[in-house]
């Protein structure tokens, strides 16, 4: 198989990991933050800044790209690493929780779910076979089976149908995979409730994955319920594959993530927040577009040798974004993005030599809460 | 003085110059082509985007950044070069071009020009004295006189009382003026008749500025008429002395401009049409936004060496700009400045090498119109 995984070394006093992740374009030292492209682009940024704040790995998203500009487009192209310029790792999502954020918009069924397009109202059905399809045709080094990301709160009895359900689609998706050169990872649904997590994941160990993630989380629960759900199923999980904890992107989740024995992560928030004028630090956040930082001639974070702040300041920044100008959330993202890269290749480090322990005690105290150890 | 101008080569068969202009930010071979960067930045790039192209020089706007963020912030930053992380030269207009754009909104008299402001509807007067205040804290190498863009078409008399206070309010730049490391050029009016050019070149020339623009053209008159206006007023400049016509911008517009002895060009439509998904080569203009170029895998220009046409597809780009990404607009805003600093570094070279009027005639069979040789 072209996708394996070398775990490097694990923390004794916590659950976290450092490993590197091998892919047809190249090794992905994890734990990992994967910038998002869901439309073929990490909105604001080229290519090459993206391998300038260390990105080895990207994700896009199934749903836009077969939407728009469509797979069989990105096929002729040569795939999506060739349309997009980007020679480091892609991780495709398989669409499920795109659709599934439709509501009204979709109907499920056994063969799969038929929605309506946010582009242009058109009715599309997409199955697992036919997702597996659409994600060969990008030719990501790591594809997602699909699956239902039930809503938050919703009871028992729809998450115990639903995960079983996931669970089939993923066998289907496993049966439909034919592109040796890509992985397909399963997603580990069952809500907030803990043995139905256990549940879920037994069910998709038996169609034993080369690699898992977890999903259904931070759909807006409790940042201690999510904790939680990863403690209930990751111990499941093979040590000697990689665990992808989807939809998670701020500095606490992602350290608490790492604790529990995560390894990959990906989230729309640093790149989301970046265009409103708000950006990301080790001290909190800081919006950047707000009156105070008028004639505020600092850097955006004072001890952070990013290009952004070794270049601009915060009053520049500001004029740009009040101004709607396309330089500010260029710059905004570009430092969130590399805030976060240094954050989690701090993260590694520290697992690699033993400090990881108290780098966590640290984080937690700074960010007020958390497990407690 | 310490911005000066050293004339390199004449065209014997034209009137097509090449020279240096020496600025406290470097050497800036002419002729040039200006990016304009209205608000403290070339919208879409970076400053180090635009040296990659080869840009030396960019034009940004006394109107723009008087009203936001205001000129005394960018004074405080440290002079607009250190607030926009600019090392090349810049220079400013005046804002007349700006203010009178206004029409309706704005009052002319002797003293000056009350305004509201296009951001907030707030008053204001721009006076020649306050426009080199604004101008002075801003700290670009080369500033110009306030003037008055007279309409097109205007009458003759209105254009004969207007031109003359341009001169006066030319020379009350003039004594305003103190800092002594920044060249003040004065704009000649005098709309589409010729003596009435003619005569505002004489006026200036009598105040002895260290350069010369030729303004109110390219307004909407045709472009012959606006090559007669040229063919009238710059045969009075002096050799010794850069000449700089504003808002001219597109390859036909600028060849026939250095062919009558222009020096230095600036417009936004490079910029602008960009992020509208058009883009130019040296064959026209492609509108890559539309169908036909979908499924195209060719780049935007099947010659050009830059770095978006060695990188990138058309049917990517329109990708991109369909899906409302920012990295489309920054593409091909790339490549169309990058397509003008080529030509003009080009036609820079042919004038040395003594091969321009081969240049001229094949640039003009290209173009199928200008004027006959």
């Amino acid at each position: 198989m072209a996708v394996s995984f070398t775990l490097e070394k694990e923390c004794p006093g916590t659950g976290a990991r450092a490993g590197i992740l091998h892919t047809p374009h190249g090794d992905v030292p994890t734990p990992v933050f994967m910038p998002v492209g869901t439309q073929a682009t990490v909105k604001g940024m080229s290519p090459g800044e993206l391998q300038s704040i260390g990105a080895r790995i990207i994700l896009s998203n199934t749903y836009h790209l077969y939407l728009r500009p469509g797979h069989e487009l990105i096929r002729a192209a040569g795939g999506l690493h060739k349309f997009m310029n980007w020679d480091g790792a892609i991780l495709t999502d398989s669409g499920g929780f795109q659709v599934f954020s439709l509501g009204a918009m979709r109907r499920i069924k056994e063969e799969g779910v038929t929605f309506r397009s946010h582009i242009d109202g058109s009715e599309h059905t997409l199955t697992p076979e036919k997702v597996i399809e659409i994600q060969e045709a990008l030719g990501a080094d790591i594809i997602m089976a699909f699956d239902e990301c039930a809503p938050y709160p919703a009871d028992r009895d729809y998450i115990k149908d639903s995960l079983a359900r996931t669970t089939r689609w993923a066998e289907r998706c496993r049966a439909a995979h034919r592109k040796r050169d890509q992985a397909l990872f399963a997603i580990i649904q069952g809500g907030m409730y803990p043995d139905l997590r256990r549940e879920s994941a037994r069910q998709l160990l038996a169609l034993d994955f080369p690699g898992y993630a977890v999903g259904g989380l931070s759909v807006g629960e409790p940042a201690d319920l999510m904790y939680e759900m990863l403690e209930a199923t990751v111990p499941l999980l093979p040590r000697d594959k990689p665990r992808y904890l989807m939809g998670v992107g701020t500095v606490d989740h992602l350290a608490e993530g790492v604790a529990r024995g995560i390894d990959m992560f990906d989230c729309v928030l640093p790149t989301r927040i970046a265009r409103n004028g708000m950006v990301m630090t080790r001290h909190g956040y800081l919006t950047v577009r707000n009156r105070p930082f008028a004639d505020d001639f600092r850097p955006l974070e004072e001890d952070c040798g990013c290009y952004v702040c070794r270049n601009y300041t915060r009053a520049y920044i500001r004029h740009l974004i009040k101004a709607n100008e396309i330089l500010g959330l260029r710059l905004t993202t570009y430092h969130n993005l590399h805030l976060i890269a240094s954050f989690m290749a701090g993260i590694r480090e520290s697992i690699i030599n033993g400090s990881f322990p108290e780098l966590y005690r640290e984080l937690k105290a700074r960010f007020g809460r958390g497990k407690e150890d």
